[in-house]
């Protein structure tokens, strides 16, 4: 659009290609932006410049953060004979915020699909399985996906050669969920794992 | 959250501030960025930064632009007879999308409303009323919310001093809008304006 300047044009571009913005969206962020310079602009744009020079991979689990080990590796408090395989960075946040698991993770980077190409020599596997030797149960943590689910099987055949203890994560009805609502696959899972209260 | 550093909750505060981004949304897009980062973060830093250095508002019309007066101003193609006045620079690019109007803009930078305190000198109304006086016709493009219909009131009254014609957008049924979606006020409204084919 001739209108646009051609460097809001390519700021409404860049937008554009974050999930959960569409280009409708995206024009929205950068009219408030520019709209906003003092409050907004000039700190994201340092925020984005600072995260660019100084957020590396954690060489040892897959992590995000400022330093290789990231703070999880190192930190002592942290059980280092657990680990928890997860899927992506998001799913370690996500554990995180729970608040449920004071052990190590294991970062895979995805989840193993043949339609996509992704094999386990294109995912973080190489590396877990060292680790694995090392630990005293191995916790995956992955989505409860189609890809997910091969992903924990393949694993698990994997891990079966380390001797070393293999969980999964509960299947059943999500805190706060009502019946009605859930598929047949969560209620059957949620059934035959009944339990005594 | 001691798991995330601070560089990227920093990250993540700001991109929450976008519209149409929540705290969730943010936490995907800040993802997004890390994992990207020669395709996606370092590009989008520095076009936040030559944002920042370059973009300005028109002196004029109150447009975005790298100049001011903004290349619309400056365009000799375009009817300086003809002035359009927006409440936003979002109305201005939508109507330049839709490639329906040659003349010139004016941006209001907002729209009259008691409740939030915006009266007539908090708009840039004063420059309108002045730039009025070398025009043949005003357009008054503002939106059809209470506040839009209150200002293109308040105008109407500030231009008849001008003696300039004033026209306002017509209402009617959205092109491929079906009636059975639609609102009593927009049906009536295009039922009163029904013209001959």
């Amino acid at each position: 659009m001739s209108s646009i300047g051609p460097e809001i044009e390519r700021l409404i571009q860049l937008l554009a290609k974050l999930p959960g913005l569409g280009p409708r969206s995206a024009r929205r962020a950068a009219l408030a932006l520019l709209k906003k310079r003092e409050a907004l602009l000039e700190p994201l744009a340092s925020a984005l410049g600072e995260a660019a020079a100084a957020i590396k991979t954690c060489a040892v689990c897959g992590n995000l953060d400022t330093a290789s080990p990231c703070a999880l590796c190192r930190d002592p408090r942290r059980d280092a004979r657990l680990l928890c395989v997860v899927e992506d960075v998001a799913d370690l946040w996500a554990l995180e915020r729970a608040a449920v698991f004071r052990g190590r993770y294991h970062v895979l980077g995805g989840a193993l699909s043949a339609l996509d190409g992704i094999t386990p020599e294109r995912l973080n596997v190489a590396a877990l399985l060292a680790r694995a030797r090392d630990v005293d149960e191995v916790i995956l943590a992955v989505n409860a996906t189609v890809e997910g689910q091969t992903t924990a099987h393949y694993l698990m055949d994997a891990l079966a050669a380390c001797g070393v203890k293999v969980t999964r994560l509960a299947h059943g009805v999500p805190v706060g969920g009502e019946l009605d609502y859930l598929d047949e696959g969560t209620l059957s899972a949620a059934f035959k794992a009944r339990r005594a209260p």
